[in-house]
């Protein structure tokens, strides 16, 4: 168990998660050594529910919005799928609610938009930790303290949203984790190249080989294989609402990439090995670098 | 360690290995507890030459190919990069040397037709074991044992090679492998959908990230990015070989792939969902199944 050390102040004392999936159910594990703060969690599956409560560490747990959203939080986490957390910035709006919002979500532009129409006090942030599987049952106290957490307050944000974000950057702090702040659009771009774009290449390459080869290859393949399509195993509901919501970024990464893809095959054809090693090299050497 | 049950008669005695690098050093390491069984290898790095004679438990070490091919051998693995065991091949048949011959590369019709050509007793041979690095220093005696281990006898073999086939079959599952039989064909395009391909996509995408994003993307990248990039770190001279001896199959791979590239592109531009998902899901089924 990671060792924290209790801070003379938390930032926020009331805290609510909204959906106890891997990652909401991940922060609420990861906050639940935290002296003095407590947690009260929403989510819609009765399972999740009964999980929750048999803790016996959150302040309250349940599967009625409502109550959820009537509770005297001062600060509530958003962890849905991207398309649901829109819908709750909206709800939230609509009740004028006091309480500053976060979420935890993988695209930050359409939500920060969301969320600025709608009123709120709202810095949108996303832990990059993430596994192929979801859902409570393999959320883990570990899985957040230590990652790398962006925050992304609006390019132009108000001092209550500049305050939000620094007291969640004390917040992500304490959890462990290094923080690092961005503009919502710059996010996008970022993890629309080394995350979202992984995720469809992952996918064309797994439905290439399901497509020429079929599912009898799988006893015949190795590390590269499963390692290179690991992320096409992770839920498609979840990468549909994240690649549709952050489209116009990948479409211009598909474009670069298959420019590279056909520079490959015209060197295959021609058989130039001296070509073929320039183009390798560098990737090789800028990919050892990691 | 393995525990290796001794057999009631090994099929070979006097073994040839030349290149003691990942596969060769790490097949070398895991003969050497085979009572019976004398290991002659050959390797043309001085420092590989003294880290095998300080073993102590090879027959003779060295680093002089003629030296080599002059041990009374009963069976010589060729474990060095695919070009060099082609010609390795050539000059085992110039000698006309008595000992039947196998290999340990990535690709299988070029070297079997070679060898049919130089009038070898051959039979073909891939570990499907790898790692992103290379050399005598990583090899273990752990890589090979447990692993799928493919024999490639042509399609028309001559009842010698079939035998030599039966025997390597032998020696492979003494050595803990699975044994496939296929055909040199089958396997490269097997492998070129399963193990090459993936290598070139693995190579398109950290190409993609370092055009479009630079080094200073490396600080936030995730687990997603790490899994399928791997393989593009990977040693850019072999892979050269790899690729360029099995251009054919990989230019229809290539493109089969640029297709669900177009196709995904195309659902993004539209937002079209539905379509997505019908997309997506399959694949992660397939994946799942792994």
């Amino acid at each position: 168990m990671t060792k924290i050390k209790l801070p003379p102040k938390l930032p926020f004392k009331k805290v609510g998660i909204a959906g106890l999936g891997l990652i909401g159910g991940s922060l609420a594990k990861a906050f639940i050594p935290f002296g003095g703060l407590e947690l009260f969690v929403f989510d819609h599956d009765p399972q999740t529910q009964t999980a929750a409560r048999r803790v016996r560490r959150f302040a309250a747990v349940t599967g009625d919005l409502e109550t959820f959203l009537n509770w005297p939080l001062d600060l509530v986490y958003l962890c849905l799928p991207v398309r649901r957390n829109l819908e709750m910035v909206e709800l939230i709006g609509n009740r004028q609610a006091s309480y500053p919002v976060t979420d935890c979500g993988s695209t930050k532009a359409p939500i920060t938009r969301a969320a600025t129409q709608a009123g709120l006090i709202f810095c949108g942030g996303h832990p990059i930790s993430g596994r192929e599987v979801s859902g409570y049952q393999h959320a883990s106290i570990d899985l957040i303290p230590g990652s790398l957490f962006i925050l992304t307050p609006p390019e132009k944000a108000s001092p209550e949203i500049l305050a939000l974000a620094e007291k969640l950057r004390s917040l992500h702090e304490l959890l462990g984790c290094r923080v690092k702040i961005m503009t919502p659009e710059n996010h996008d771009r970022l993890y629309g190249l080394v995350s979202h774009l992984p995720y469809l290449i992952a996918v064309s390459l797994a439905g290439t080989i399901l497509k020429k080869g079929g599912e009898e290859t799988l006893p015949w393949v190795g590390t590269g294989f499963r390692d290179s399509t690991r992320l096409s195993a992770s839920s498609p509901s979840k990468w549909a609402e994240i690649t549709l919501e952050n489209a116009t970024n990948l479409v211009e990464n598909i474009d670069a990439l298959r420019e590279i893809l056909t520079e490959l095959r015209q060197i295959l054809t021609e058989h130039d090995e001296r070509k073929l090693l320039d183009m390798l090299q560098p990737i090789a050497a800028f990919r050892q670098k990691l």
